[in-house]
């Protein structure tokens, strides 16, 4: 790693990509941003397996001077690598191997099991308002069945694991020891924008008897905490003026 | 770390469990295996959730002398941690940074992404013949239009990807550089237990149209090659001693 790398961010619409500009602003780093748009069924557009076979979002690379580009993709090794090579200053470093363990589990557990649920959750809700091989009605029957036995009592057991994760530490603000790690960037999509700052969609998906604020009162405090940190903020402002609308 | 430290694995049959024993068979760990079976459902039993609150498996303990044991799930994170803090004779670890990496990029993979797909068409297929909200026949009908048009593309394109992956190598017996690491352990469930080992369910998931030894010879190449190992049919000899039936 060197001072004088650059870096690339391959950043969708809508997608776990979000937060890896958050990464990229949190840490200072010399970026550019080359932005895609999802396509009118909700996909990622093609030119995305241009630049990497699996066509998705969010996709890095990083250009080193005498090296040949770095190219990196899944959410959880991008923040793991780039926080372990360009975190000089110990913004999103952890001080123990405990704390780094942790930060370690929920950069697998975000995108292994509980990204996994919502976007099962999500498919079966487009499959009902798309439908091209049926009725929206017998779709939306179906889906809602296969939910309610399988994805959404998965969520809500993982939504309810991270209540407790955060109800037992003395501060409800950052998910491990009193500090912004990788934990708090990666689970800033699957729980802000995915659910808390969407309501609609976290009701839809959660089957509609779930208050989110009510009933996860430590995940809304994390939240409106994360919601405020000038580089969150920032990074929203450098979006919205990128698309011209608010997410 | 110390030599003296314990390891028990929570084990649960039909699940991603198996690479972990696998894992420690490979390093000659000191471990107790604990045993769960599935519900007639195909589900984790309650059982588990006394050991983790998300009711997974796998999750391992770590019994170390003088210190609070160390509870660890999700599967990429168990193989990181373990190979990083035991694997002491270099048995699996990398020699370069970049073979590292590269490891690391497949342990994040395969469960954010591969196993998401997997996963989701195998909950199709248990409804299918499970569906007590409706008739088996609409439910077909529905799980396969959306398994058709979202989870069986996703998952072939990851497959074709793997495949290239291992073509580009000059030997297709291992995913990272010419040894075993952790990349092939996290793999072998998707690929072996998942496809190549089921060519029923292989042909169900994907959707009936797939060949696997004809259109993805790298993939079998390297299923055979891990089928041969010592350490692997070791693993499938204790379960199967254990469970009293082959897998």
């Amino acid at each position: 790693m060197s001072s004088t790398d650059k870096f690339i961010l391959h950043w969708l619409d809508q997608s776990r990509s979000h937060r890896i500009l958050w990464l990229f602003e949190t840490l200072g780093l010399n970026y550019e941003l080359k932005i895609y748009k999802r396509t009118k069924e909700f996909r990622a557009p093609k030119e995305l397996e241009k630049v990497h076979p699996l066509g998705k979002s969010p996709v890095i690379e990083i250009i080193r001077e005498g090296k040949e580009p770095l190219l990196l993709a899944e959410t959880g090794h991008i923040i793991q690598y780039v926080v372990e090579n360009y975190d000089t200053t110990n913004i999103l470093k952890t001080s123990t191997p405990e704390e780094k363990e942790l930060v370690d589990y929920y950069l697998h557990f975000t995108e292994a099991s509980l990204q996994g649920f919502l976007v099962a959750l999500l498919v079966g809700q487009i499959a009902q308002t798309k439908a091209p091989w049926g009725t929206g009605f017998l779709v939306k029957l179906v889906t809602s069945g296969i939910n309610s036995q399988y994805f959404q009592p998965e969520l809500l057991k993982s939504l309810k694991f991270l209540e407790s994760q955060l109800a037992k530490k003395s501060t409800n603000q950052y998910f491990v020891g009193n500090k912004l790690t990788g934990a708090d960037v990666i689970l800033s999509f699957p729980i802000i924008d995915n659910l808390f700052s969407n309501p609609a969609r976290a009701s839809t998906l959660s089957g509609g008897e779930v208050n989110l604020v009510r009933d996860f009162p430590n995940l809304h405090a994390w939240t409106e905490n994360v919601l405020k940190l000038p580089s969150y903020v920032k990074t929203n402002e450098i979006i919205d003026k990128k698309l011209g609308s608010k997410l």
